[in-house]
């Protein structure tokens, strides 16, 4: 036999695609090793990011620079910024990844068919792993440490305005990973810094496995309908807390404002709250204090605004639009509702999928408000702010998906994976 | 609170649309619902197919007689022709998803969390099932029935070839439902019979929650590269037989005769034949005369050619394309490998991830192929016509992934599923 070259049919591929090839090559090597050999890489990886804390800090700082310069917002700059402290801490993370349980291998399920056959259902990586995010430099870590314990090779597309962040960091980690006999190109950066470089990556299908864009809501839009490679939709959140006809009214406060107010910037933040007409007497004006003491801003229905003259809350008339809102600051929409019926329909209708929230004491309304809705993650008397990997006890989190298909809520390590089928005979055939 | 009518964004919406949107609502309807009322319809549904065969017979002898005018080849005939014999059997296949266990509500994982919160993961319907498939009516009824039973509303895209036979179906299906109290609606055939109503399917992301085509490779990518909505790949199948160094004959030549020509028109019928070259003096001889004696034609590499005249076999040689070629007839490409590690390479470069089967003696060599090959199922000693949803005991199948995301391999009703996060607590807050 005459194999042709491995390399033979992508001689004329574009640099994103010959990239792409040695992140397939590399899966290949991952795919099998155990889980010893990829936890020393992670040490070896948290160790490095510590040595060469200055190189990394040093890099960063001209992109800090370059952001300065282009009158960058002073909360993006600090996204962006690292300090030797916030290294130290990303290493961190990598060594909590490293205590995290390998699901690779995993049986998922397994017995014997009635022919004898034995039938196991394993956990596998999913391969090559597409990061397509935004300037917070850590994701390039995090995202390469979890990829990596779950066997996967990663792609790496960051912003360009963490170009030299990115460019520094992944080549602290390509070189632990060698360093500690792994293929350096586990890891691997996007070439190029253009969108065209991004285009091709969603266009690589057959070579990349899975793409997860994390950042904003416009950037996922354009990877979803642009991409032939799968894609799992992350992060967009328009959370709603409904304040049932029964409910606790001190429970039904502190959840509200813990929901809007105790993180605003964060996808799994209230945005709209519904209240039952029977308890809003009751409940609105508590609320709207205890909203207002909070800072934040009411967009009000007609009805919730006959209690905002007797409140201290600052309260304006919401639009159509306030209900499909991702506020992700000090606001929120806030609506009566006639029944639990019409807070489902309204959620179904205006929320992303994200997380929604029933405050009730009544064991039927809450049985009824988490049957009908359909999000990745329905709160019964608890705060939508836990619709977290760490929160939810995986460890680690690479996104929220938002979308039906593969994984749904926070993922962990296990979604990182793919199954495959062994099928064991003695000659058996049909 | 003035809510919107839940109709007011869709006024304008395309026939498909509108259909897509029809189907959402009765997804709302269907994910809540016990198994005994899904079962009941499906019931119902295998009732009237056997009071309604007439009509049934009728309304396909059309599709049939505009075929058999069309010039269309006899076997295809034979796929699209509906007796009363083949409706009964439908029917009966109807029945046997009746007795499948509900997925809808089943806890993956739960548990309470450190903090006192009770966290559940449990299975829910997907939402809108979108079917694109060729010319056998009867994936009407299996597609119908299995999204029925797992809480889906399906919409349903047949071939134009069996338009006739595919509106009498859908109505008596549709009726069945409605008569069992269940919406008409969560069974639709997309409205058009252009192909510009496939295209508006495709692009209803939002509205459909995943489409899965089912027919050949060419309508596979199409849909592949043009959908927005998320799509499960299934079914091209470009299955290896790798015969080890260390095998026993009579398994080998039995497990590839049955891989082959046991049913040649199948996505798991084997496609290539490896052979380390260690055995090839001892199997290639007894091999090419078993294939002759099944009417199998022999693409064949040099080293194999080598034992062509010996041997009673049609044996032609093999170009690159060979390797690559899912013949579904009485065709294999073969070729000889200096070692198990070859042969990983050339299944890697050319396979089309569905199913490959090692035959060997030892246990290492097992070992090392199902950890190398990365394919939906890997077989050991066992032949490649066992990747299917009835042989590993799923009852019933809607198709087998090639993808790696969401589902791989026989897709059966858990994988029609997906799952939301159910999380209690007491008031608690972050």
């Amino acid at each position: 036999m005459t194999a042709p070259s491995p390399l033979s049919p992508y001689d004329n591929m574009s640099p994103v695609a010959q990239a792409a090839y040695r992140s397939r090559a590399a899966a290949a090597t991952l795919a099998p090793l155990p889980r010893a050999e990829k936890d020393d890489a992670l040490l070896a990886v948290a160790d490095a990011l510590e040595v060469r804390t200055a190189e990394i800090v040093a890099a960063n700082a001209k992109d800090v620079a370059r952001a300065r310069e282009a009158g960058t917002s002073e909360a993006v700059v600090d996204r962006l910024t690292l300090t030797p402290e916030r290294v130290r801490a990303i290493a961190s993370d990598v060594r909590d990844v490293v205590t995290l349980p390998d699901p690779v291998g995993e049986v998922v399920r397994g017995g014997t068919l009635p022919n004898g056959i034995d039938l196991r259902q394993v956990r596998v990586p999913l391969g090559v792993v597409g990061i397509i995010y935004e300037a917070r430099p850590n994701v390039t870590v995090d995202a390469a440490a979890l990829c990596l314990k779950s066997g996967n090779a990663v792609l790496l597309r960051g912003s360009s305005s963490a170009y030299e962040s990115n460019t520094a960091l992944v080549r602290v980690l390509r070189d632990a990973v060698h360093g500690a006999g792994l293929p350096a190109d586990a890891i691997q950066l996007v070439p190029g810094e253009s969108r065209d470089s991004v285009r091709e990556l969603m266009r690589a299908r057959g070579l990349v496995d899975v793409l997860i864009p994390r950042g904003g809501a416009s950037l996922i839009r354009t990877v979803v309908e642009e991409s032939t490679v799968p894609v799992i939709e992350t992060g967009t959140g328009n959370c709603h807390v409904y304040v049932d006809a029964h409910a606790d009214l001190d429970t039904a406060v502190e959840i509200l404002v813990n929901s809007k107010a105790q993180r605003v910037s964060v996808c799994n933040a209230a945005e709209t709250l519904l209240v039952h007409q029977d308890i809003a007497d009751a409940f609105l004006p508590r609320a709207l204090d205890a909203l207002a003491e909070a800072g934040v801003t009411v967009h009000a229905d007609e009805r919730v605004q006959t209690y905002a003259d007797a409140s201290k809350a600052t309260v304006v008339p919401a639009t159509a639009e306030d209900w499909e809102t991702e506020y992700l600051s000090y606001d929120i929409a806030a609506a009566v509702v006639d029944s639990l019926e019409q807070a489902v329909e309204h959620i179904r209708l205006w929320t992303s999928g994200h997380t929604e929230a029933i405050v009730t004491t009544s064991q039927q309304a809450a049985r009824r408000f988490t049957q009908l809705v359909d999000s990745t993650t329905v709160a019964v008397n608890a705060s939508t702010r836990f619709t977290d990997g760490g929160q939810f006890g995986f460890g680690a989190e690479i996104g929220i998906s938002t979308q039906k298909l593969h994984a749904r809520g926070p993922m962990g390590l296990p979604e990182l994976t793919s199954t495959k089928y062994i099928v064991t005979g003695d000659g058996h055939v049909r």
